[in-house]
């Protein structure tokens, strides 16, 4: 059983007898139960009960289940309701849509509106370009999904997948006030992906694609790229390898070892694997190993894909064979995006000295942390409850911030490095150390530097015609 | 030249002498190029001058570069800037998207985003209809053009067509608290448009069609209802049907008829036309006369389409012949959604007595309105500059509320009955008269009244089988 969370924080409406020491055996009844009291309020009072709401974190559906139990076996003790603060925060959704003009009067709605507006059409229709200045397009990014491989659960589809998106899309206000539109899409069709995200982009200045099932994600990512003048940002993979590089970056420092000088092992070659093992290679580093379910990846059977194709003429160029376990011994680095409960202490301990590990396999990493750090110099996962948590949301805010802001058409990996480093030194000189090396989420300097660092790539680029100004182009 | 309208107002930076009678003389230099001062503030001042920031109002470039003339031909005046407070007022766009549920700490992002949303997307992909409940879909309209039809410009395309869709957005949500979102498609495919829109439709509770040219509007309107479980709405034929019919419903009071008494002369058989002659016939009008171009309508050639077919067969029983000022001798009601000076003031004067004059062309009427009234009892236009404005804002965002709230799948006529008459009924019997036969359009009580009429509507239906419950379907 995972441990209780905030994500699944409950609160139990509890009719108790009126003791003074009620409350008392309630909190203990819970603590009992493995949970323990968030939030206690006397709601109501009467002459012979208290109605009480106890919040608490569990940690799933039968956890829920066995604290209500242990609570109605007190005596005297009745669990009237049990609500979920999870979902009663996502009643109506999470987002709105809001007016930034004053709307109170007849000259506002003149000028906001008709007459007014047929004005500023009349300019966008003469001068394209001015979309950007004169509309919301400059800041806004789609946040496109098909529901086909959303978190861990799979292919649930679009309806599914929305409570995602609109997270994403507050987040993206939340840090670096961008408006992002969850596109949620009823068809998992490739050329319809393609279709549908062009013939909607007149409206957005981006496009942030979400949780889409490999290797159909590479393929829309890419033909994206091909066929629209504004940036194509897949999280999952570029996202990912941002904060990856970033952590790895501090990491190496903690531990006093060069990216050229390590030996890198990543577990899980899909979308995020491939995207961190290209930028670590764009980073100077030079001794990668790969590997899938089958072990080391040394091989790329016919019609396997190009993505396999490169991956097997840029790593493990000695060819290393063997599972996971065996090509780990004396590995400096292992960077796992796979799955559950792979490795053990054991395997750590096999790795070279000093060795640094980020299993971030969610919601089970791919070794138990509190096992790795016996062994490992630094541990990061991508969980919220160890320290060093590689989250995404360091990167992805800024970073569209920075595409805005610079004007830019494409995604360069100059653009990642400079968003990995620009994180990485928000941890300062003399906060580094193994149990800190990604700043908080909530680090409010995080997402203007990110934004600041691409952007100025972004412009120095056009500057070079390395890459297109939006709407110059 | 058309009149000067707070849709053009401009604010023009002035250097000016320092003596004290400068702005006066700067109000009457602007005053005598035919604007109004409707601010004045100095911005700065110097030892031989005075900065005067000063606004008006303009009908156009030529009038603004007049005024510009007239100020320079002062004496010590020039003009340094003149900015467009429209032009200003879109930089950056209109609307926003803003989290409705607190980002402060880790256990909001655990509830809003990852892991918690997890639990929230497993419930909706086990019971989709719950989609309505713990997503934005309950509350949320498409506002979908392909910018074939923009106002009266015409063919403008998706980015140009973008200020007015936002402009939609902002009194969604400003008088009935709806979140849509515009949706400006670069393909003015038919059968691309529907597909389109299907595929994003998971994350709408209805769509808003807008500004799409005939008669393509009419066939994506058709299959989008036939094949999608959410309301499909186009304002240009709805929108103007509701609000024509509140505004007709009001002035038969002031004249004391009734509608299946009166004839209608009806002007223009577009998409705007053709809706309201519906309307009209499911309210009791019986007889109603069509008028294209060439006239009464009194034939459907061979392909002109079904649209045509209905029409003659519904309208002009009597197959009278002859031009528009032909058949409107002795006419009732005229109602013009047409083009510009197509009548004079001699032809309202051979209606019956007691005429209503409904013409509505915009920016320029059927008629002159003031030539209108020397002989008509009731002239309504389009325009907000003169008595009776009919406007769409009177019934889009209310009948979207209550699309909304109803839960229903269609939109029936019995609907847009109920809101014209929860319209015409914010005007209450002590304040009708001939000059105020519908209400402002931030009159309080509009919106509510017209979402509640509709949802009412929608509720009875469904309860009777009539139309379907979303999500229920």
């Amino acid at each position: 059983m995972s441990a209780p969370s905030p994500g699944y924080s409950i609160t139990l409406r509890v009719a108790c007898p009126t003791d003074p020491s009620a409350t008392a055996r309630l909190s203990s009844a819970i603590a009992e139960a493995g949970a323990m009291v968030t939030a206690l309020d006397v709601a109501e009072s009467r002459h012979d009960a208290i109605l009480v709401d106890v919040g608490c974190n569990a940690s799933g559906q039968e956890h829920v289940e066995q604290i209500r139990a242990t609570i109605e076996a007190l005596d005297g003790f009745t669990v009237d309701k049990v609500s979920d603060r999870t979902f009663l925060l996502h009643i109506g959704g999470k987002i709105e849509v809001t007016p930034k003009v004053s709307l109170k009067h007849r000259d506002d709605l003149s000028r906001a509106y008709t007459p007014g507006v047929a004005r500023v059409c009349t300019a966008i229709a003469e001068k394209p370009e001015d979309a950007r200045r004169l509309t919301i397009k400059r800041n806004t990014v789609a946040v496109v999904t098909d529901g086909s491989a959303v978190l861990g659960l799979g292919n649930i589809g679009p309806e599914a997948a929305l409570p995602v998106m609109e997270g994403k899309a507050a987040l993206f206000k939340r840090f670096a006030d961008v408006d992002a539109w969850p596109v949620c899409l009823a068809t998992q069709d490739t050329d319809e992906i393609v279709q549908i995200v062009k013939a909607i982009s007149p409206v957005y200045g981006g496009v942030n694609l979400e949780d889409i099932s490999a290797p159909r994600c590479f393929e829309i990512e890419k033909r994206l790229r091909d066929e629209l003048d504004i940036p194509i940002f897949h999280d999952d993979q570029h996202g990912t390898a941002i904060v990856t590089l970033a952590a790895l970056v501090n990491a190496l420092k903690v531990v006093g070892k060069k990216i050229g000088d390590v030996r890198i092992v990543v577990s899980g070659v899909g979308a995020a694997g491939t995207a961190i093992i290209k930028l670590l290679l764009a980073e100077g580093a030079t001794d990668v190993i790969g590997c899938d379910r089958h072990g080391a990846v040394t091989e790329a059977k016919p019609g396997s894909g190009e993505m396999r194709e490169w991956l097997v003429a840029h790593t493990n160029l000695e060819r290393r064979t063997g599972t996971l376990a065996e090509v780990l011994v004396d590995a400096d680095v292992f960077i796992g995006v796979s799955a559950p409960d792979l490795l053990t202490g054991d395997d750590i301990a096999r790795m070279a000295d000093d060795a640094i590990v980020f299993a971030m396999a969610n919601p089970v990493p791919e070794v138990d942390p509190v096992a790795a750090a016996e062994h490992a110099a630094v541990v990061a996962t991508g969980r919220s409850d160890f320290a060093n948590q590689i989250n995404n949301v360091l990167a992805f805010p800024g970073f569209f911030r920075g595409l805005l802001d610079g004007g830019t058409s494409d995604i360069t990996d100059d653009m990642l490095s400079a968003a990995a480093r620009a994180i990485a030194a928000c941890v300062g000189e003399h906060e580094l150390n193994a149990s800190f090396i990604v700043p908080s989420v909530f680090d409010p300097e995080v997402a203007p530097a990110v934004a600041e660092a691409v952007a100025d790539v972004a412009k120095a680029e056009i500057a070079k015609g390395k890459t297109t100004e939006v709407g110059r182009s």
